[in-house]
């Protein structure tokens, strides 16, 4: 079958690779649609250490082809959104085949050959059955409906409550989302570019800070009569927009961290203490049901994923859609490859 | 001043009374709209005991015309909508003079008379002031926000929960919209009534069912695949609804009950512990802040109190418009009056 | 091997049964020490239903004998104490082989044979360690805190919160130790019996009320300075308890109820909403966890169970274990079987 | 009247000051007992900036000697611990005579004159009652509580959960207490000195780490079984504790910051998001209650405060007092000053 494979820093291209085969609990999916997210970027830009070559993609939604022996023959054909981390296959719960409960996941693309391909294998466990109403290219950009879920939970966002967003690429774009449908009151969102703000207010931003052009904690001052936000979310990874966080929060506030890169800049404490704040960091999608409440969110229609979607390619034409996603070219936010 | 009298049971009329003074610590208010409210029609119908006679009303905006001596004069000129408990003077907090702590407050219109009338005194620290954008008739509806707000604050709705709001009185139409900007997912609202339910759709409700013609258990379950709605909140005060809570709620859900009426059926306490459910007693509007909160929501437009205002009436008025409250004809949901 | 059965309302009596066999992912236990808990003694007096012929008994611990075929015969020989509770074999969760997740879970000793045997077959997701320094007596006794931890977790208690435990049967006492070491402030206790009352002040209730002489809703009013406890936990199943609990409560309090008959008086709904209560019905052990925590407050010596064991029987005289646990003679709380 | 008065760094001595004058909603207290802070000995030490001459002191109990013309004479004569912040005067709350819900309070012997001295006045409103039972020289030890409750209420504690608490000072005393009240099962402690450990150990700490001979990091470690702890609470203040939170604790636990210095090492981001954690700034006592539920945790003997207390001078020997503290010599932990 055909894989598109990282052979090296800024280098991709297909492959002929063997036929995935699936083990006891595991299936074999045909992709129907993948996407390319920052970490997959990231891989091809050579920011994140990838053991080459390797087949990178991890959020993706297929069409089950076929079972191990003894199997459930019943899935083959179902269609279905797949969650992206494996079991570690060496823990208790893993020896135990309690797989869902592994607590040492590895992302698929990085730790191991993933979906930017025709087909993988994955355990039954990662699967979430996509309704009806919900297309594959939708059921490709789960991830980081999920990981903005697993941060509006923690965060309890009580009706009215102002909220920052720092950073609209695709996961402060659902974050906005989330918090527009959490309660959100004013809802101001950050970002370098002007590009993703259409889709920001569609999302039900109320204020949209292009910080090349507004200092953003002297706005977000104004916008809250100089108390600053209730809470204030870091989705961007970058130095500068992480250095304002605890700037932009009013006194007992919440802060959220998303935005990860090596060189984010530490919190100092005094200002934490001072205005008895208090701090989450999410470290990915929790894994406790959010992949299956995202699909419902796009299934009721209470998430357009359409406007995040900028560009589209086919498996033939890898090189030109990691292009594309890493450079951000044209307005890109996200990126969807159908093999 | 002329006043709306309640006099007995079903009699209403206008008076001519003194004019109200100021007290330290207090301010006379020239009433620019007041809302009738299910309170008012039970003590107009007698299903309230009332000391006749009493000038009833408590929902209501207006604007400061005198201060007492000594009293803050900047005040005099400006808009408010007015909480409507007075502290109760008795009480430790009372005496040290923070009326805004007291625990006993008292409904005006029913403990004393209320802002049925041109002008009324009332304390300053009932007083929230209405912002540039909300007009008098938005800002004398805010009670049922305020309820509203003490129940979802509670309830902690998770993103994409489902939710039931028995009853689509004015309680229950301000629920229905709160739970909806809250996350609500499947939102499913009941009454007797076809006339709320254009106002339940226009707020966000994915399904109403009227009970004369549904079996609202049933429904519920068929809506939920079976498992019962995460959350249920009885609104209407009614026994057959504040009947059926326990058995729409799923396992492990959470139950909350705001409708008050002396005749309704008592709870059960097996599926209460069979089920491990939560029953949280909403007794009010909290007042910590839901007025304030309130009048917010109405003011960035995210609640259009429009849909709930079927009828406006003059003060002379005061029969036509009790009675159409206390009838709930022509599908009256709220009835303004302005003095 | 022998086993003791209920043959009947009242009748119990020792035959020859055939010895289990594991099943894949089961294993068969040697029972070490049982307990008899309320639910045993119910089944023995008819007040809750029994499909005799029945072993009765599904609080215990023992020592793993063999396992199945291709099982992890590292488990042989090891102890355990175990959880009470059959995954159900049917729903989703079971066919998946995700046993510990099943939500229908079924009762030993009730809907299947069980513990008050020489042997039993269980499912290998049941096994809790049993840690050096905790004996098989102890870990026979881990329900009531289980159910209690299940409780406390959910009321979570405030440091110096006033708690009333109303019934100090078995869980009753588990319940005040949890809320003691939870932080309760003033901790008052309530039974019919004196008898318990040295473990419950053992445990850290500061006031004891006997019921037969003193009046409950009045002594507590008194203890909390007119204002009511922070906390109520009914933990009897005693209609004339159950009918207090509202009156014992403070506004905005906490109640929850965890002793469960058919005969319970049902819940009035409007001191729920006047007094904006929180109720919890408590259902079980939760089953997320709480087994291991409780063998773990045990082995720390946090909680002595020594005081709780009033009377000890071996497998031959299970009628005098059973009569002596149904009518609480001598001064009951808990009975231990080792066979 | 006596007062001890800063008049530089290292320099205090006793003074002849006015004798203080009850403003309206004031009262003048006669000191009875105060106990010096780590604030008043940095003030003493320059660590903390301080304008000379000042007056320094701010935890302390007394007896009401006088109250303002037109006051509540029944306070004369009556005991009372007082809340150490005074309200700002400045701010909208102050304006309408709220004083308790003041936002910008401001610590007493630092931005205002204190209560090292035979007498002070204070607002009315921070005045907490001393019942009968507690001691003055109790009464004057309440801060540490109540910045203690101010965290464990934010850190809600579940039962049995593993808790290191970093330093032992004072507060660190403080909040090992209230762990082990509220439920810590394995509470481990660390400090640089032996002396406090014999306290730390009366209070219900499980495990002592001296940092001078032991790595907390890997004690923790091998105390958890690798975990880390459930919660991470630091209160020393000093770089080397403070750098070592995140590494003692587990995946999706908690940590607080209490422990206040300039100096303080920032808190890195990628850890925080990799492990899921929750981050606690707590920047004070709370200002909720916090002094009332110290006090009865006092009356109740719940807290010991005799040991904390190693050293006691009159006024006179101030400056030996100052020494005392600054220096931590011969174990000293709480010193004690009484006018």
């Amino acid at each position: 079958m055909r894989a598109a494979v990282l052979t090296g820093i800024k280098q991709v291209r297909l492959e002929d690779r063997p036929e995935p085969q699936a083990r006891p609990g595991w299936v074999v999916v045909r992709v129907e649609s993948a996407s390319l997210c920052g970490t997959d970027s990231h891989q091809y830009d050579g920011r994140i250490d990838t053991p080459f070559p390797r087949v990178p993609g991890h959020d993706f939604a297929g069409r089950v082809e076929s079972v191990a022996d003894g199997g459930d023959e019943s899935l083959i054909g179902a269609h279905f959104a797949v969650k992206p981390s494996l079991p570690c296959g060496d823990c208790p719960e893993c020896a135990r085949g309690q797989l869902a409960d592994c607590n040492r996941k590895k992302l698929i693309g990085l730790w191991s050959d993933g979906c930017l391909a025709e087909k993988i294998a994955v355990p039954q466990v990662n699967l979430v059955p996509r309704p009806e109403g919900v297309q594959d290219w939708q059921a490709c950009l789960l991830e980081p409906l999920a990981v903005g879920l697993n941060t509006v939970d923690r965060l309890r966002i009580m009706l009215g409550e102002t909220v920052v967003v720092l950073g609209q690429g695709p996961i402060g774009l659902a974050v906005t989302r989330l918090c527009a449908l959490s309660g959100a009151g004013r809802l101001m969102v950050t970002d370098a570019r002007e590009a993703p703000f259409a889709v920001s207010r569609a999302y039900g931003a109320t204020d949209c800070l292009n910080v090349t052009q507004t200092d953003a904690v002297k706005a977000v001052a104004e916008l809250t009569s100089g108390a600053g936000a209730d809470i204030v979310i870091e989705t961007s990874g970058f130095p500068a927009s992480s250095a304002i966080v605890l700037d932009c929060v009013r006194k007992e506030g919440k802060v959220a961290h998303i935005g990860w890169a090596n060189d984010l800049p530490p919190l100092p404490v005094i200002p934490i203490m001072a205005k008895t704040l208090t701090v989450f960091g999410v470290g990915g999608n929790g894994g406790r049901g959010q992949y299956e409440r995202s699909i419902e969110l796009v299934r009721s229609g209470r998430i357009d994923l359409g406007p995040m979607v900028t560009h589209r390619f086919a498996l033939d034409d890898i090189a030109a859609a990691f292009e594309t996603a890493a450079s951000k070219a044209e307005g890109a936010i996200k990126v969807v490859v159908r093999p």
